[in-house]
């Protein structure tokens, strides 16, 4: 039995909420149940001196958590003077995963940066923030397009969506809340696009390693809960 | 005529929600209209190094703004490894109001530290800041108090809430938004108890100095705006 | 009766020596009793970034203190790294002390920075910095003047100076020295123009908030102060 | 044709150096190709804060490069004053894999830290530092049994060895150097034990998603190089 | 002809002025010509962390330079963040150089922090620096003496003072200002005891390298001129 | 008798290996005993700011030590955040040191430089990375003419190689290794060109203060010892 009483298969209650702040182009607040997260995309005219002058943009993230998403208050990294590694490799993901859905050739040479902020935190904060940040993304976009600034066509190619998932208590499970996620024997994250492509698999064995039978249901696990997720990112944008 | 066709005492609409997030000991979400600022409350038994042994409690504050939280997108303090000016000075004018009406040896060798994380920015942050404040902290010492934990009274002795006031196209106004923040000639805060005590006063002349007249006019106006936020206050938690 | 045996309208020993280093465009060694204060005037042909090309000047300072300019050694910043918070908001108040009294049209695209450094610090370091920045400003401008560099007039419009005030043992005083400082109820710093505009008022409660009688009391007492340093400065740069 | 004319399913020649310096308790200088990485594992008596006096050991790891490890100079973290994301994220990886092949109770109460020191790289340097961290790791725990300080017996569960594998050109290739690797379509890094329990699995979609059955043909290359990786560990440490 | 007109043996006037601050245990304001620098010692009651129980003291040094000590205006160390590499050099010479003359068993378990900071520097910074040093670290000894703290004995051993000598324009020459300094084929400093002791030799060949002959005509120059400036320290302190 | 048995005068065994790695357009892997540093150069076409424009080139140099060149592990300075002071001076050092044997002039502008990396440490680091740097910087050199791009002549125009001396048990001896180092009454680096002009002379007196004889002993073996290391170049880069 699962802590939260939920079906080995079964997702918490998501919630993708569009358009939550007044000034970005694009913004989500998303609920994975108990995880919330405020997500944002700006729009701004200027690129990474590596990219200027190639034709293509970019589209980049930023994570943070406030400090008290947390059961104990986490220090606040403005203060501490620096990003945790675990906050750099979270937002990087979130970068990669959107950069693989988008045409940066036909965004043109302009920057998305996606904000992801941890408002409270039960487990799959990550997974949550990509989740979300499709639909900022999409509605930055759709932003840009409603502006006439997408003139070579719309730069969004398909859905992605994240999930995580494990095996508890001997059982693979879907959607792995802080209480699974700390006693989890293994832990993976996948991000698949809405037509099933992979974009991102991280398998971690927290205590001992697992096998590729429990590796492949794991990734069917995922498959069913991000076709999920992709429905409930169409329903949001309808 | 104001640019939100406030009269010149009008506040913003003002909203002070209790028990927004899961896990502090008291939290608000505080809205000056379109300022929108999350506080939590956070209860530790840890004090800074200057104040052991002493007998006596310590209230801080630290703040934060989202990155999209204005209209242009703030690059991330964490990000760029240091708090800036601006966020030390209002963290630490939002701790010394909460400390002025808090008895900190009735608090007892504890820290609380308030939170302060502005999710949409229409001015007056710090004055919204310092008006949620107050709640989340009521809110953590009633958690303390129904958990016996506050043995020798009640350490909190006042309620603190704060307003701007400025002079803005010729005429002294009320809680001033940004569109008036950015024109004001001059621009002061204040910080008053529920008594009326002045806590902190911090006048500023933004283009040309002030006269002693036009000061009290704002104090007077303060007087009445902080009057109403204190009511609204006490709806609050009741 | 005061620490010093002064009434409570009397400021300490003020002397304001000009052209005191050799390299400064103006400079100013300030002593209010025995807080003594460095400062310097520099002209720099530069502006921040977000000023250029608007026809305008800027006028900026920053603040230090010598490490054993305190009874106890105070931690190098800039072996620590970082200035502190008291650092941060000093110096920004000394900077919009100065631009109140500068028409920076009139100084045209250039920097003037002002640095305060503590040689010896008794309480009231900040507005000794104020009051000598006045004139190592000014002496810098009139550097400009011999030079015929501000051929639109002379863009020192008024005189500015700086006090504080306090509530000791019941009564109200001026220009607080360490010794009452760290003893009053009620502390506050006003900035002045000659003509006794206000520019800037901080005031704080220490302990027990004040009314505002209290309060106009203080102001009363900083107009008469602020009053005698402008006459200090105009002997200083007749 | 891959640039390197290997056989898809070739490994590059790798050789395993152990006791390369004078002073680390274990030491291996790993080659994959002309990747050539220098590790080192040092034994300290003490732990992490949040370890201590749980009867249990810790393995962590640090991971550097030369600045002419690479084809154009690379900027020292330690002048530019921190560690890229990319350090952060690989060092994390090495510790986690060194971890679940450790009984940390076994271990007792000590730290072991491996260093990995790119010293030329061309693709797959986390892979090879990995491989030779086991080889490093294993000669630690034997110097630590020759001195009789491992008598809860040996805390060394299994091999643990870890190879890049890619699509490039279309083929699933194992091993990727960096033209490989710069050109590749999908990257994905494994981590897998002697027993062939998989540790970690990252596979990223470069450009497009990949399918299962690009990723399963990956897995499936990995395990053929993991396991001569794993012989040679075998033949370095007899 | 020398910039100054002085001789090539010819110090420039140096002048030792004690007891300037009114906290520190000892303090000298020293005068090398246009090169002046405030010296303080303050006596603590801890020692770096590596040094505890072991029944010997500590002399350390720090140095600044005001931002507008030089010609053009430095950027503030404390603002930029960290000290420059030259600073680092200059403290740890001054710190070496004190300790040469100070017996550390007999100072006991306390540590003496010398901090120089320059408040105009025409060059020689270093070379003043380390003269006035003595007289400060004199006087704070002779404050613990007054106070009876050195039960053991005088810890000061020796005289200790440093000065520039260098080729300039094909002549050696003592003493080098900031003109010379510029132009100098061959810069060395010499920290020499009372005794004449070498403490510290660091000669430098800016532009060609110099002989061994060069090198001992400087040294000889430094033995003169170091003679003179140990007769005015004890001028100084008698 | 020395701990290594060597005679007073005697080097340790040196060896220059060149072309140690694959990118540099120079490098050396130099071991004095086992002090052991791979030294790469770099050419670039960039310059810093303050060089631009003025016809001539620059060498640089940086340098930096494994966390386990030391008998026990060294915090990496990457992680620290920040260069101590040892590595600041020597990495100053070793540029100086450069740039004394080269004609910026000739070399034109472009960048070269020179990265010193110790992988083992037993004492005089400094001075291997020096003489271990001329070879890299030979061979940059060299790399750039084998391209026709030293139009102008060629820019190096002496060897230069640097060595220790310290007076151990009362007797001066060449090239300190760390037992001796640790154990030194005086220590002092020489540099010197292949001609036996001088380029850098840094004495210090550990304990006790030197007198000239010492020195001028100190300066005879130090002849010695580079007389040899320069033949050891010259052998090198035939």
């Amino acid at each position: 039995m699962r802590p939260s009483h939920r079906q080995p298969d079964e997702l918490r209650a998501v919630s993708l909420e569009r358009a939550v702040v007044k000034y970005a182009e694009g913004s989500c607040f998303v609920k994975f149940g108990d995880t919330h997260v405020l997500v944002t995309a700006t729009l701004e005219d200027r690129l990474p001196p590596w990219l200027k002058g190639q034709g293509r943009g970019w589209v980049t993230a930023e994570y943070g958590m406030l400090p008290r998403a947390t059961s104990e208050r986490t220090r606040r990294e403005s203060s501490a003077g620096k990003q945790t590694g675990r906050t750099v490799e979270i937002q990087r993901l979130i970068g990669r995963s959107m950069r693989a859905v988008v045409d940066l050739e036909v965004l043109g040479e302009r920057q998305i940066t996606i904000d992801c902020d941890v408002i409270q935190a039960d487990g799959g904060t990550r997974t949550a923030s990509i989740t979300g940040a499709w639909v900022a993304l999409h509605d930055c976009l759709a932003w840009m397009k409603a502006r006439d600034m997408l003139r070579n066509g719309d730069p969004l190619r398909d859905h992605v969506a994240a999930v995580s998932c494990g095996v508890h208590a001997g059982t693979a499970v879907l959607d792995l809340d802080y209480a699974e996620d700390s006693n989890a024997d293994t832990d993976a994250n996948f991000v698949l696009t809405g037509n099933g492509g992979i974009v991102e698999i991280q398998g971690t064995a927290e205590k001992v390693p697992f096998s590729e039978e429990q590796f492949m249901a794991l990734l069917a696990l995922a498959r069913k809960g991000i076709g999920r997720l992709v429905e409930l990112q169409k329903m949001a944008v309808m």
